[in-house]
């Protein structure tokens, strides 16, 4: 079977892994391409020659379908997009930023953009600015967030039928009861980040890994509110920006304590206590660590099990 | 079709309307109840004796099956599960306590009981208290709320693996499709709250009402995290708590701020400016104010369309 997303991308299975910071190598993204999905490397935690490097060793490894997911609020954002175009890449996700600034010029070298959002309202400025599909990501999604914290069951419909264009669902995710449930609510595809950071191709540390195999319901929370929401696991770095917060901290305060690197040093390099742990809220259900391409076939196995019951029992009120 | 929440309550459809303070009287339970869903009196807002009158103009106004909704902290807990008891009511949904305290006597008088949880580690105390099926209630919700900000898209399938009584969903939940998604999460039934409030039937305030039916995304946000989470609409009186909140007030001080009978002014007596307004995420996708007995079928016609959609075309990948 195909639908908009699946025919939008040459994909087997509207299934993306998202572009995570310090999981999303070339490794992930290549796995999952392969696999039959869409692979994102993330470019949110490369300087633009570990980009290019990424991109190349993603070009080697699979010859499906792959593209990069591209912060715009990104520093190097000229140098970054220069590398994209000139490696041919031919998927962009945009996020964190006007969907204006890049569509246009990537579209015009045959790259097909889509744009993250967390509300319905910048749903429609995706379409007005020409995007070919749109990731609506919920409250529940790891990581940066939106101010409104809509959840994934109230954002999808709701965005649904704000725009017309292909739509992916994000944001809790990980399972093909999931995806169902996604594509009732009106999605056509999904994105799936925490499930695939929590894969054996995932960059991140395996100390990182290992810790979020163990939480349970209530341990991730969205937290720094004052500078930027983000989803993060409950440690110790979480408490002392909470603790400040609490205590009625500036801005620039916020900004000091929480310096420079610390998703490196939590998600890469492992360190458990001083680093900030960015993972969804579904990482509490995930208790394995399998390969990106088995995530893959048991969340399409799972999915057309669920359609197979409805079709034959057709459970009708 | 029957399943084992239509068949555990004996009703024909398996939507249930939330026992909401201020909403929730006889017009609005008969109307659902008569409409082939299980109508709820919410008692958390009643008087005992007002609570009296409300199930006996409910058992005059339905010949079919009602519940009482009973949040057990209410101070006159004691003479509000006498009269249940005594006007023989058949089904009781207890929230916001130990379900260990009254399930086995409610059960010995033939009650069916129904505990409300907002995580799977509730949800198998319920199981092991002996109650006859459980709602899982996300973040998205209006009103009071779990500490763990666990939304119904990861909430439900957690619930779901961790026991196998019947299961209903809440949170987020106003539409067919909502129920298809939560169906597809591994729920039996859904128990849709700002739905109901925003019908001809709900007891809630002309006023607030509609105010309801302008939120957008983003509107109502969960609150009072220092004293009881729950989600409110982002009027003058939230921001005065949140202000007090983000100055570090402590406990006593929050409990003083709020004082008593507010979401009555704001909910019941149409006080937008000091009233507590407490309603669902799900109120920015509504703008209709029909009967309840149109919800019911409009929601049963819509979870019939995609179930005849998803059967008819059988999408699997």
């Amino acid at each position: 079977m195909s639908n908009r997303i699946t025919s939008l991308f040459g994909i087997k299975y509207p299934i993306i892994s998202g572009g995570m910071v310090w999981c999303s190598g070339w490794r992930l993204a290549s796995a999952v391409s392969n696999a039959g999905g869409l692979g994102l490397i993330g470019a949110g935690s490369m300087h633009p020659e570990v980009l290019r490097e990424h991109i190349q060793k993603c070009k080697a490894a699979t010859d499906k379908p792959f593209g990069v997911n591209v912060p715009l609020m990104y520093p190097q954002i000229e140098e970054i997009m220069d590398i994209i175009i000139s490696e041919g890449v031919k998927v962009v996700f945009t996020s964190a930023g006007n969907p204006k600034l890049w569509t246009k010029k990537l579209q015009e070298h045959g790259i097909i953009v889509t744009h993250v959002v967390s509300s319905s309202k910048f749903a429609i400025k995706c379409e007005e600015a020409g995007v070919d599909a749109v990731v609506a990501e919920g409250f529940e999604a790891g990581g940066h967030n939106g101010r409104e914290e809509t959840s994934t069951m109230v954002l999808i419909p709701q965005v649904r039928q704000s725009i017309s264009i292909p739509l992916i669902a994000a944001g809790g995710i990980g399972t093909g009861g999931g995806m169902l449930a996604a594509f009732a609510l009106g999605a056509e595809g999904v994105q799936m980040g925490t499930r695939f950071a929590l894969t054996q191709e995932s960059s991140a540390s395996q100390e990182f890994k290992d810790l979020c195999l163990e939480l349970k319901e209530g341990d991730t929370i969205l937290s720094l509110k004052k500078l930027s929401p983000t989803r993060l696991v409950k440690n110790e770095f979480y408490n002392s920006v909470q603790t400040a917060e609490d205590r009625g901290a500036s801005v620039e305060e916020m900004r000091e304590l929480l310096g420079r690197g610390r998703s490196k040093k939590g998600i890469f390099e492992g360190n458990l206590i001083d680093g900030e742990l960015e993972i969804g809220q579904i990482s509490s259900l995930i208790n394995d660590l399998p390969t990106a391409e088995h995530i893959v076939n048991s969340v399409v196995a799972e999915y057309n099990i669920k359609v197979e019951d409805i079709t034959s029992r057709n459970i009708k009120f």
